[in-house]
């Protein structure tokens, strides 16, 4: 199988001379073969270097844990690197939080049907019961929490999120909200930092925060958005990961607005997830360079 | 020449039944073929009622202001109606106003000449002198305001606009600010209501204010737009007109967003130019109304 | 309910003086609201008068089949019409014909699921059984033309066409081709002129006929796209009804192009079948007047 | 002046393992401090290796001839590379070439102008004399090709194309058919083989040839489409660099989707020539590598 064989080394480091040698050198005597590069400064002089790089590992002459050893001491500890590599072959475990709109979500099982969106869904968690048919019909664990007929409020969400941690725990690489209506606290997105991805109904950074289209009907725009960015504690305000945008009129009014809205987030969403699963994305000053 | 018998017929009017009946019935006792019509209800109960009509005058049996004159008596009293017919063939009269940036100047200019914004341009108005030498190469008066040397402050600022209302009378259907970097005052704006059409470097309502481009480059964005608007006295909050994106990524910096940008802006403010010389828009509570 | 009082008048006929305000005053008369009304000419001398028109019924002073024939008598004979009015409370039946591919038949049944699209879908046909589960998810019958085990041939395409006919009679207003890999007879489109709708996938005439993607990543286009469009007996020649395109690169190898145009293909046919449902397209001389 | 310290070093070869470290080893040791580093594999197995880098050269330890040639010696040969290395310091000289329309030109010699196309324009030769004063203009010479009043027929094009190339001689990097509406001989092409870029009026590969806008009009298109490309012997079937698209709808009849496609040409051909100028094009089996 093709993709057995392929490797990510996704690396952050100051930008110095002799980076980019160091490292393909170091991998050419391990029997790396480097399929695709992609670097990025953030400036000549005293930046940040990023960069993406692929490699088969047929011809590897040690072991996974060896080599990412030898690279430590050999390379990273040299320019101070923040790096970490994948493998293909390791599906990532993916987890959804979901309320009751199920487009987003539908989205994302279709896709990872297809194989398109390479990940084992360990569960979809929700806030309430609606759409637990529609998602073990795919054959995935459907989490109601807190649990039936109990709504989440202020008093109960502290349990509730303790919960959904001793659920999550060991079972997700990533965590999509694909449009969880409850904001989730601090405390919880320190568990995932950079791994939990959020698809904003809006052109961020405009209409932030409830009732996007509304907002977006009632200023006339001629274009609505989406907009995936990684959660962080301040909400609306994570690092931006895809936006799209489709084109509106004055025919279309708010509710119609929504509808075409859901085709946008979907489609911003779903190229986010992807780009996450392939290791494509690294996050720096609140900015993501995403190497597509 | 064909465009020399076009009239276009724009209505605003509480809705009620009748109205389109009533209209249409009336062009057609007078000898006027309808060659295209859009209507657009703002809601069927108690909404408002917007129509751009065209229609053919060679076989009109009356003169222009007689026509004129009875559809007031006729139709648009009883509807309540606000209403204006134009003629293709008078051209309107639009002015420019411009600091630094050429860009969106130029495109005006060029697309003039090639008769797709159809207009006369009577000045070009400038609170620099840096643009001059291009403007008068499409024969066009290029007024420097207040005058060479002396740049606008808040002291001279009245004095200026004063003048500048002073060129302006009867010389500007509508006034296009092609990156016009100087704020007009309520009273300046009072005398073109719905006649000034600015382009905004973002896409509203995100960006708004100063340096656009510097902010969505450190906000991340992965598209960045244009906004043309009618200008109202809440700077950046007028009736939008057209809105454009463009994609870009973690490899533009703010300057090549501002590049970028400019391919941007010329689009969207050519489009809403053009719309308003060809009689297209509406506006209402701060929306427009777009018949396209 | 709104959309049982929603109806739509749809008119084609040569243009002359009077037509609309010959509709618009006969409707007035018998008690209808229009809403909206879009009409376009293809030239003002000798063309072709199209019309779409929405009006409120329920003020109506007779019942539907009297307006029609009155409509009938005292119009469109007169102007020489082809016409007809829909009525949104009508749901119209629509079936789905499909292969193996399953990513458009997933978007008509979740879209019409929301309400999107908004039909009755009668029936699931097609020439595998691979997605018979998938869609008696949706509670709706699933038919294997011919039957299990025996598949369709030069010898037995027309026993299967008339079995599919038959169980087609009176149950398809619409009949939606989501990636239906069998070419239908020329006899078999005749009984379903414009209301067979197909998805291309390519952006048509570019790539007209089998393996587009493969053929799109050979010539190294930038763009790929998909095309929906109504069948007529000459092959991928039918009038457009709508294209879209994303962009791809040299990255994109043809496996990767074929899963971003499926992205593609579920946009453009979704938005073509939501348009033929909402009676917006009238189609002459082989191209598609679409009143959005 | 930054970009006088850029250099690029663009590579194709046969794939196989320690390319990457052979170049970037080559060039830590020589002090290039690499700032940019894209890399293509056509397949993992013998495919062909592309690679764009970008590196600094104030710290060189040797000058540039001696630097190519040790490059040469030590890694190029070795790996059989096709190669180049571009200083963004010595700018390329450019000359268009164009007909009546002038809408590319005036995008190309604007665009310079703002240095977004970074280049020396040289000439602007032409088959017409209408365009003359707009260049003279810009203060860039214009060669009306025979000369004024002797048409080119296919008597005279010999000797037409021989004059062009006399005066092209050492002075065009890049020719760009900015809507050139004379074919060029298969003998002109071999002179300057993937140095010119022309723009097409259409989607290629659909409506190749002339009138594209007529074709595409009776034809129904829903967008309307602009493709840069290098000229090749075989017309309109040389490798594609960029593609654009705008949408079009029944309103617009020939006339109108042209003067729409010509902004899509415009912008299609901007960036391509952009591109070229930052040489970021490889060709490879008349498909282009885009690093962007």
């Amino acid at each position: 199988m093709k993709c057995s064989t392929i490797a990510r080394l996704l690396i952050t480091c100051p930008d110095q001379p002799g980076i980019v040698s160091a490292i393909t050198t170091f991998l050419y005597h391990h029997g790396a073969n480097i399929t695709m590069l992609d670097q990025h400064s953030s400036d000549p002089e005293d930046g940040t270097f990023f960069m993406r790089l692929e490699f088969q590992t047929p011809h590897l002459d040690v072991d996974r844990n060896a080599l990412e050893q030898a690279f430590s001491v050999a390379v990273a500890d040299k320019f101070e690197m923040q790096w970490y590599i994948s493998y293909a072959h390791d599906r990532k475990k993916m987890a959804v939080m979901v309320s009751r709109h199920d487009h987003a979500l539908q989205e994302i099982l279709w896709r990872n049907q297809r194989e398109e969106l390479p990940a084992d869904i360990t569960m979809v968690i929700s806030n309430h019961p609606d759409l637990e048919e529609e998602v073990r019909h795919f054959d995935i664990p459907y989490h109601h929490i807190p649990y039936h007929h109990i709504p989440v409020t202020r008093d109960n969400k502290p349990q509730a999120e303790a919960k959904i941690l001793s659920l999550l725990e060991g079972k997700a690489d990533l965590i999509v909200l694909a449009r969880y209506m409850q904001i989730l606290s601090d405390d919880f997105i320190t568990h995932y930092p950079n791994k939990i991805i959020n698809i904003h109904h809006s052109f961020l950074p405009a209409f932030a925060g409830a009732n996007p289209y509304l907002k977006a009907c009632q200023r006339g725009v001629k274009l609505i958005g989406a907009t995936a960015d990684y959660v962080t504690a301040d909400l609306d305000e994570g690092p931006i990961i895809e936006q799209e945008v489709h084109r509106v009129s004055h025919r279309f009014d708010a509710e119609e607005m929504k509808e075409e809205g859901m085709n946008v987030e979907r489609q911003a969403l779903a190229r986010a997830v992807k780009w996450h699963l392939e290791d494509r994305i690294i996050v720096k000053d609140n900015r993501t360079i995403v190497f597509t």
